[in-house]
């Protein structure tokens, strides 16, 4: 089978070929937040389309719901609605068809050139949970921090252990990060000090967003939790180890990890991602029947991160892979709801660090510099153990087979200073 | 200086005082939902007040404010405006004020009886955070788990320790809640089973509401902190001790609390609490300066907790008192905002269980029946040490001071039995 090309340009390692389409809001200097899809280095503009009636015949039933500012009307519709509108896109894509490509005015007003764009936050997040499934994140976190024969909680091989986060403090790309301060502990203190975070860190995760509601009392199962997944994007859940530290028992991490997480601004669809099922590690011992699954619910995306000093240049810092996750997004949903927790159109749900078995692939400064002892060199000269000010840190998806690319773009992240404040020096 | 007195009849032992004047959302058979006002054993109905002209004068911006099916839209107007409408219903309602008391017409169609209209969730929960600000509580669960020789951990006198929560399951008063079910390792176990929660408790909690933004990056200090307080409700934060037990290291509570937290419709402005200000518990060591605050921030509010078993008369279980916290809200807003992480309107902040020095004031059955070895005889002969289905939790809170009395009404909610599940039996 060949594939199929678009009549818009797609250079050869573009993340977004026609087999990608992902969903992103957007503003231009012009017009403000609206639907666009990402093809190529463009973005196509849905309410525009739309209201030339490109969408005719697909029940939208709110004609105006590619034109808000999140894309939460929009997956509200249901899979059935999103996936014919994707469908549509593809074929009017398509080298083929001409109906918009040869129509001289439509096609300059529908396309953007990504660069002349501002991409916003793609949903409003009502609810935000963070799972933790990456066996190889928690052993290594366990080894430095507990024992390294007993690595694992003997919960973690049962459980898709996650907690809740902050919604209010996900940013898109682009957004700067401000350097929290806060309580710490330093080793060998007495008392606590306030200021600054010293150990800043990046976490790689991705993350998937629900797109149909589950009443309060109800549950997902593994088999079913996908029609409840609109797709993934990226997603970096920035901590404060020094803060966390100190404040995290017996309740879980707050202050360290609610300043700030950062995401990918397209949403990669489950639907994109068909082609890159794998299966996940072997789960042994036996998960409870809850938590049983069929078939491939893994997903082969290549994942890296790079940091970029203030003055120099990008380095990769990490290469990872989402299918090293032990738990998958069906277990993590069907666990989520299985006390009868809601869920609701917009909910994110983050993966947890996604380390790899190897040293080159651990997915967050603590790992990689392995608490300070190994630092990274930098080709500036400096070393990195943890985040510095200045420091920009990019995190990078994407999937390839058969010379089909669906890729996530990035998630780029600039950290400033620490804000002077009245307290400062206590 | 004596009080004033309403037109409406306020019985003597009535949370709805003309010094209360509650906010919440109600509606009827014949209209949606739309905002009013407690007074006595009736509501006020603040969209007819205002289509009627009563609030002339008064700049609301957007004048279908009252008929929304939250209070966000109303608590975002500011507190300068919300007060003056507050004070302008105190002026209308007041012995001697004829306006609305002898327009027959107005007042008919402005005023139900409570008992004959429906509450609805106040707000639209944007965020939701916890707190575990009791010492009593902090202390009992500690020297239940832990060792009563250190039953505090190191952080507990510098941290108002807290955590996020799932916003999606508040429900409102009246909700039954369904008991969940969830993996659990029953003690002396070798694997964790599945099933519905064997520990049902309740949590003694109030919960305060934030009506003005906190920008990321930005902080609250505790100073200005109820500038961005709105008001107050009970708050019962339903907890699944045995699925907590097993699941919450080293992340937090996840399932065990969100299948559901239950809430009293009515918000108390913290202005209608100025009169109840009291002393809180000294807090040695000392505290960093941040957390530093001048005046008296804790408030005299009687709280109780009674259990209806399904066949039986309602009993208390629990005395205790909202004075009892050793950190104050104005320092929860000021620790949970030191990092930068922002607020937004309809953000809700629970308390903790607030436990009293005495059993008798233990707020979570936990503390009352000590692990179940003390339980507690019920009127019917049964005997609770956690909460059986078809109990029904009451939990009621009322401040008084010189003949002025506020209160919070009840958050009332029964518990059904869990659901049958096909993997029932794993």
């Amino acid at each position: 089978m060949s594939l199929s090309t678009s009549w818009v340009s797609v250079p050869e390692n573009s993340d977004f070929s026609l087999y990608n389409l992902p969903f992103g809001i957007f503003k231009t200097d012009k017009k403000g937040p609206r639907v666009g899809v990402a093809i190529g280095n463009e973005v196509l503009d849905l309410s525009y389309l739309e209201k030339k009636g490109y969408f005719k015949g697909i029940d939208l039933k709110d004609k105006k719901v590619f034109g808000r500012r999140y894309l939460n009307d929009f997956m509200a519709l249901g899979k059935p609605v999103t996936n014919r509108i994707r469908e549509r896109i593809f074929e009017l894509l398509k080298s083929e068809n001409d109906e918009l490509r040869d129509h001289d005015k439509h096609r300059s007003r529908a396309l953007f050139k990504q660069s002349e764009v501002r991409m916003m936050m793609p949903v409003k997040v009502g609810n935000y949970t963070d799972f933790y499934s990456s066996k190889e994140h928690a052993t290594n976190v366990g080894t430095m921090f507990r024992d390294p024969d007993n690595a694992l909680f003997p919960n973690w091989k049962h459980i898709p252990v996650g907690y809740h986060g902050r919604a209010s403090s996900i940013v898109v790309s682009g957004e700067s990060v401000r350097r929290p301060k806060g309580q710490m502990m330093p080793q060998g203190a007495e008392v606590p000090v306030f200021g600054p975070c010293r150990l800043l860190d990046f976490e790689l995760e991705m993350a998937f967003i629900t797109c149909k509601e589950v009443e309060l009392g109800e549950s997902v199962t593994t088999h079913n939790a996908e029609d409840h997944i609109f797709g993934f994007v990226l997603f970096n859940d920035w901590s404060a180890r020094d803060i966390q530290k100190w404040e995290y028992v017996p309740l879980g991490p707050f202050l360290a990890k609610n300043f700030a997480s950062s995401i990918s601004p397209w949403v990669v669809t489950i639907e994109a991602l068909q082609q890159f099922r794998v299966e996940g590690p072997e789960q042994d011992p036996k998960v409870l029947p809850y938590l049983e699954f069929e078939g491939k619910k893994n997903f082969d995306i290549d994942l890296e991160v790079s940091i970029m000093p203030g003055n120099g240049e990008e380095q990769v810092v990490c290469r990872s892979n989402f299918k090293h996750l032990y738990w998958n997004v069906n277990q993590q949903l069907a666990h989520h709801t299985v006390n009868g927790c809601n869920i609701q159109v917009g909910d994110m749900y983050a993966s947890g660090t996604i380390s790899g078995p190897t040293p080159e692939s651990y997915g967050s400064m603590l790992e990689i510099a392995w608490q300070g002892t190994k630092p990274v060199k930098m080709s500036d000269g400096s070393e990195r153990k943890f985040i510095h000010d200045g420091d920009t840190v990019i995190m990078r998806g994407h999937a390839k087979n058969n010379g089909m690319r669906v890729g996530f773009g990035e998630v780029r992240t600039k950290v400033l200073p620490a804000t002077f404040y009245e307290n400062e020096d206590n």
